[in-house]
């Protein structure tokens, strides 16, 4: 059994507890956040804390707070040698106080409050100083139903560049197509089959080979078309210059 | 039944094909291609040809050819007052020359060769310029399970804009988040789960509700940081820009 105490209450450390709390090899111990109301409901299932130096002892505790805050929080925390991790995709693994033995619990994935996660589909980017640390973050994926990948802080970072473009910009273009069939009282609902199927190609084929469309034929005359139509200047600008980006990726000449 | 006459044999052609050879209410009375050879591996379920002037009789002709030759080879038609509908995004239904009875039969979703489609999933975007034609069209969707939207010229051009936002640029943020892991020895496979969800999000929650990361949050300390490891100058600009589309679409000030 690993034990683990989380710290936090938003959207991650929301799901974690749910997981932690339905995996057999894991227990919650207890579940800190700095307003207890926010996880009073669950008080008959878990030990509930707002006190830092109330913190019980335990594998693993676990801060699932803003990335600013992790440093203040680890800081915080009434003891040392024990081991330390953060979710964060972006945080170092050294704004962890040095007191502790520290390491990174990264679920690369993207997570709302309400909106159910499959752990089993969600990859884990470990990370941990000590190689006894690093095995027990291991086993703690697995106990969860997940894969874990060993991310190196430096490749860690990168990795959450590259999902800031797959998931928030990528939910971005989702939006602005949105803002575009409203306008023209066209349903959303119509463009859902495609935005699935695009996303479905790629988990068989390279994005290179998956493109299509105007960009990528090279076909100047609709991309120009397609520019006059655009009445929103931000969208006009984002369309140009990421017709140039496909135009630069396939090698086609620009606009 | 219906007859249909397909002309094309590109990624749109070859897959009404497969489904109208499939179904139970269609039936191709003919596949014409200006280069025989690229439909020939057919010659024994249907009649091919590459002659304009050898082409049958049929209720609908569908011209799936390259949007640029869409009034060429309708104009070459030689016949008159028969059906003839093009399955493009951005030509008007009057690119089909004026001595044809005309319409549009416009797919909504991505089309590769080889990658299977459901058709049952795919929105079809019908016009007709008559009721008569107009009702055709929607048992031709019907004939191959596809759900059919009645969309006006002007809106279908807008509906294309708003597919190369959900589509096309979509995947090139795949490509992007591809090229950030694969400069950093990771593998790309660790995004694919995220970018599915991405996807299956949105079909119920709005992207506007759906939005995380950095830029919804005004996070501009992990913004900068980003922008200061990203070394590729155009993908600084698709950052920068997108971020800013983010903050303005969600009320936050800019970088
Ligand atoms: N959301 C995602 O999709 C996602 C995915 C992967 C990793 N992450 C990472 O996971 C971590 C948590 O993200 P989240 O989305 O769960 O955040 P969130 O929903 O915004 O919740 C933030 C939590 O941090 C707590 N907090 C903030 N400042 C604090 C402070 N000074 N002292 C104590 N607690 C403080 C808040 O406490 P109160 O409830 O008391 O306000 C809240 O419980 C971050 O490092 C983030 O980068 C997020
Ligand atoms: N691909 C998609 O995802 C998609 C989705 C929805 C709608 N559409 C629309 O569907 C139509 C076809 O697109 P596609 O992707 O199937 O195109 P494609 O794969 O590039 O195939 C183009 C076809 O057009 C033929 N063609 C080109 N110029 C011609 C000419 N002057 N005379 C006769 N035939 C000519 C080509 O003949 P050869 O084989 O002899 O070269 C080829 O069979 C376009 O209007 C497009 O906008 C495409």
């Amino acid at each position: 059994m690993i034990s683990v105490i989380l710290l936090g209450a938003g959207n991650v450390a929301s799901h974690l507890y749910k997981v932690f709390h339905n995996s057999d090899t894991i227990t919650v111990t207890q579940w800190y956040n700095r307003h207890i109301d926010k996880i009073s409901t669950f008080k008959n299932e878990v030990e509930i804390t707002d006190d830092l130096s109330a913190l019980k002892r335990a594998d693993i505790y676990i801060i699932a707070v803003s990335d600013d805050a992790i440093a203040t929080v680890s800081e915080a925390l009434p003891f040392q040698d024990r081991f330390v991790v953060h979710t964060s995709g972006t945080a170092s693994l050294y704004d962890i106080d040095a007191k502790h033995r520290r390491g990174v619990f990264y679920p690369l994935q993207t997570f709302t409050k309400g909106a159910e996660v499959d752990f089993s589909n969600i990859p884990l980017c470990i990370e941990g100083l000590k190689k006894s640390d690093f095995k027990l973050l291991k086993r703690l994926a697995e106990g969860i139903g997940s894969k874990d990948y060993k991310v190196s802080t430096e490749q860690r970072k990168r990795l959450h560049i590259a999902a800031v473009f797959a998931n928030n910009f990528t939910n971005q273009m989702y939006r602005i197509a949105h803002e575009i069939t409203e306008a023209n009282q066209i349903e959303f609902e119509i463009l859902k089959p495609l935005i699935l199927e695009t996303a479905k190609k790629i988990q068989t084929m390279s994005p290179y080979m998956a493109q299509t469309g105007p960009a990528v034929r090279g076909d100047k005359k609709t991309a120009k078309q397609h520019l006059n139509l655009i009445e929103n200047p931000q969208h006009k600008a984002i369309y140009k210059l990421l017709t140039e980006s496909i135009n630069d990726t396939h090698g086609r000449k620009k606009l």
